[in-house]
């Protein structure tokens, strides 16, 4: 598969009635569940609900033509408005235009990035962020967003980012509360929550198929957005302090480049970095575990190039920042999508909706879009994690814990960042001290094993080290202070042999330290030899002069055994020529 | 070696009339070099020329405590003057009391960084600066510093610290060249690099013996610092607008904490960090070389802890941040310093020097200690490591070339972060997409080799992937998308199975990796299996819930095939019995 070869044109040409109906259906659920998630996703971010709308129409149009998922529902996401919010809050007070200015900068940022990365085939920049990390920095997302949905949910104003912010300002906001809107939001979510579970069943009781009654009772946020909606109307909630979503402008976004201000792009280099990292990783492994389930396969730099092209459309029509969704995506797949034409449906569904149906969501509760928006989040935590990382490794631990404590206690691109850090310098130690094993020679064998765990005949004046590990520069020091001490201990030393048969490289900084081991074993009257070196690795070190100043290079740490201390070898080989060699050694 | 026992207890306790005399020498001629370096770094720091001084008293004193190398002379040096230049010069005004608490505050916080990681023994950290990196950097800072002695040779007046701003300001301003200046700087440039080569060859001839003649021709710059002096004083060509030293303090630095101030700190907590790496990698480089030629070795936990308390009391003295300089310890080894002694005499003869000489070097032109700096730092420049990285690996190339560029184009901190940032890039890179070989059986033995290599003999519905690379985040996702690939390439695959025998590791996102791949092999209806598992591998494996859902779990491949592929393995072993095996295979 190539990049630049269009998806479309292969789904395209053998596209069937078959794969309209399914496309059709999937649209029509997915379109249930993304007017209020994008409205409620758009609150969360800080922005009017019609930018969660409009991010749900030519994003999904240029992803449709660009993707090669068959199953992903790209659109807004909570984890990625969250950010967006912590971001855009950062430069400007909610509300402001400077705050939008920024939300539209980081989508265009973000995308540029990721197309940018996908065109030149970076996507492995990805691999930064480990599975500990980004475990633990979405649960920590997911319960930052649920705090920050408490104030909409109890009618209070609060304010802060972090926990230590948030829990204190509930605290001292909650004499305030609204009670039509905690009666409200009492019941919304008690429906949502019985309906994850408890919809379905009923529906079936009522008389409906199986497949029909699960497909229904995903129009469980619908119900919620209609009853909540109708009782506001009709009871007059909103006189009474209930907060409703308002006016929506009516019809479709115009296509627009926002205000350029290089101050503000510069700022948000690397936040956005950061919130397309996130969205392109959760993205990816999405549309990797659906397609798994297909047999199909996933380009992961096509999917960049394609979710870095529907960012830039999200901020060319004033909506905000986009991805893969986990949640519609599921429903997207169940309700059976066939092609990325049903992300094209949805959009023009969408954008029906916007043409013709706004004025109906102008007494729909916040209190509604912020129980929503819990309930999603819910499926995001995952507190069993942190212990299983730490059963099954500390340093994963260790990084997930970190992630989770600081994005929680201090803000989201910190924590992002202290998480990839910490992930990154436990890498480096785990890996700054390979096994190096003395090894002996396995008496009347060819075989050489580590002198600590098998009974092996060594002789004083020729030390054998296996690298169990290739040679870069995280551990090139290691090996020179490790022969340091070797040359240190050993004053009989004589010989020194490098068994490579595990180098699988030989970088620059390890070259360098190589022929720094060559000097000071000089130095200190102590020949060096290499032994069992692969291919590629000669061929790399043929490149430098450090082969023509080696003292021994052997193909077999046998021949180098011999050749340094041949009667050692031949007395062994002697010994044991006319022993029986015991049962299972 | 334990970090926490004092080196001075095991030298300390044999000291002999020997190592007294040996040290003595040394640091007589250290401390000859010291003092026109000293003022000459504190020149290139932006400090007035005490600070020099008073950082090779106190600071040389605690390493001669705590250090472990008895060669490495401790004190101001010429990259980290540099690099303490560019930070304090972000902060203030050259020559204003804010920039020179900058100085000592870097001074304070890379000691205090350095010693902290000295006790938790982080001295891995270090790994971060691989030899590319921190060879270009070296290069590039000495390029940048003769740039910025230039004004000093000609008695002009430049601004700016990179290539692009100093060399126009040169331009600009070379109208103003005072002519005194430039004769005294081309007779003092020409006499220090005759003295380099010729001084010694020349005492020679004059009769004296070829080690003292050596030793002697180390005094070139002490030469160089009275003649220019008495030139100065006799000729009166400090009123001709030659800029002298002037006036410097007689006595001793008091002992005193610099003003304290949270901003400045927070501000310099990451330059200081770089300065500490790179003081601390310079500096163990040159411990390390030197310790091998006499077979010690070097801890480098300690050097971490030693060089930062000496950071530390370089803080406290108003003296500028120190380190271990390549030219003078080369010189405190030849000329015979015996234990880290020879840094406590030089000390001494530095304070004495102080007290009492002080006004000798009213009179010195600073175009000397500018001839001084671009001597030295001439041995800093290698203009052939970047061909020769290039050449060996282009992945080291390029990192060297950009920490290069950047360095010289943008600023000292910049380059060193753009360095260690794309070397941590390139390594990931290049561990994202590990070796891995489908593998087959050689027929008529146990052994399995490269589908692609040897002639073996394979199924279509039983695929074994040998991975030649420990499994961890940075190459997690690519195992999870070559197995997509196969899964979606080969539609008769029934069982897939890892061969485990090169995978030292396996952490907790390739733990997830792996368990993604069981979940999209059952959904495409493959089983997964494993061979030749090391023992720690399994070990950490069994801390999961992985092993109880694979399908199959085997001590070597062939007993896997056997189990999977029995027809196969039975028919190849059948019919290369009767066979005779060819010579060489």
């Amino acid at each position: 598969m190539s990049v630049r070869r269009l998806p479309l044109l292969d789904w395209g040409r053998s596209y069937s009635r078959e794969n309209l109906s399914g496309d059709l259906v999937a649209a029509l659920v997915v379109t249930i569940m993304l007017i209020p998630q994008g409205m409620a996703y758009a609150m969360l971010a800080g922005l009017p609900p019609q930018a969660g709308l409009y991010g749900a129409i030519l994003p999904l149009l240029i992803y449709a033509l660009l993707g090669s998922s068959s199953a992903l529902a790209v659109g807004p996401v909570a984890v990625v408005a969250l950010m967006t919010a912590a971001t855009a809050g950062s430069i400007a007070e909610i509300g402001t235009p400077g705050y939008h200015l920024a939300a539209l900068w980081i989508a265009l940022i973000s995308g540029a990035l990721m197309l940018v990365m996908g065109l030149f085939r970076l996507g492995f920049v990805a691999n930064f962020l480990s599975h500990p990390v980004i475990s633990g920095f979405i649960t920590a997302a997911g319960i930052l967003i649920a705090a920050s949905q408490i104030r909409h949910l109890l009618g209070i104003q609060t304010t802060g980012k972090t926990l230590p912010e948030v829990i204190p300002s509930i605290v001292a906001n909650i004499g305030g509360v609204n009670w039509p809107t905690l009666v409200m939001s009492a019941l919304v979510l008690a429906f949502l929550f019985w309906s994850r579970k408890g919809l379905a069943p009923a529906l079936r009781a009522l008389g409906l198929g199986a497949g029909a009654a699960t497909l229904l009772a995903r129009g469980g946020l619908f119900v919620a957005v209609l009853v909540s909606t109708l009782a506001v109307w009709l009871l007059g909630l909103d006189a009474q302090g209930l907060r409703i979503v308002g006016d929506i402008p009516r019809g479709l976004p115009p296509l627009e480049l926002p205000a350029f201000d290089v101050d503000l792009i510069t700022y948000l280099l690397l936040p956005s970095a950061l919130i397309a990292l996130v969205g392109y990783v959760e993205s990816i492994s999405i549309a990797q575990t659906l397609a798994a389930k297909r047999r199909q396969s996933i380009n992961p730099d096509r999917e960049l190039v394609a979710l870095g092209a529907a960012n830039l459309g999200a901020g060319l029509v004033q909506a905000m920042p986009v991805t893969g969704g986990l949640s519609r995506s599921i429903v997207n797949f169940d309700a059976g999508a066939q092609t990325p034409a049903a992300g094209a449906f949805t959009a023009l569904m969408i954008a029906a909706a916007l043409l013709a149906l706004t004025p109906l969501l102008y007494f729909l509760p916040n209190a509604t879009l912020a129980a929503i928006i819990i309930v999603a989040v819910l499926s995001l935590l995952d507190f069993r994690a942190l212990p299983r990382a730490w059963a099954y490794s500390r340093a994963d631990g260790a990084a997930m814990a970190a992630t989770m404590a600081v994005t929680l206690l201090w803000g989201v691109e910190q924590g992002l960042a202290a998480g990839v850090g910490l992930s990154l310098v436990l890498h480096l130690y785990r890996t700054s001290r390979p096994h190096v094993a003395e090894v002996g020679q396995v008496p009347g064998t060819g075989h050489f094993r580590n002198i600590n765990r098998y009974e092996v005949v060594t002789t004083p004046e020729v030390v054998t080290l296996r690298v169990d590990e290739s040679l870069y520069f995280p551990n090139a020091r290691y090996l020179e202070e490790l022969v340091q001490s070797k040359i240190a201990e050993n004053t009989a030393l004589k010989h020194l042999v490098l068994m490579f048969s595990a180098v699988n490289e030989v970088d620059a900084s390890a070259l360098e330290s190589l022929e720094m081991i060559q000097a000071k074993l000089r130095d200190a009257g102590v020949r060096l030899h290499l032994s069992e070196v692969k291919g590629p690795v000669m061929d790399r070190l043929r490149r430098s002069d450090f082969l023509e100043h080696l003292d021994g290079l052997y193909l077999t740490q046998l021949d180098a055994m011999e050749a340094l201390a041949p009667a050692l070898t031949r007395a062994t080989l002697e010994r044991t020529r006319h022993e029986v060699r015991k049962p299972g050694a």
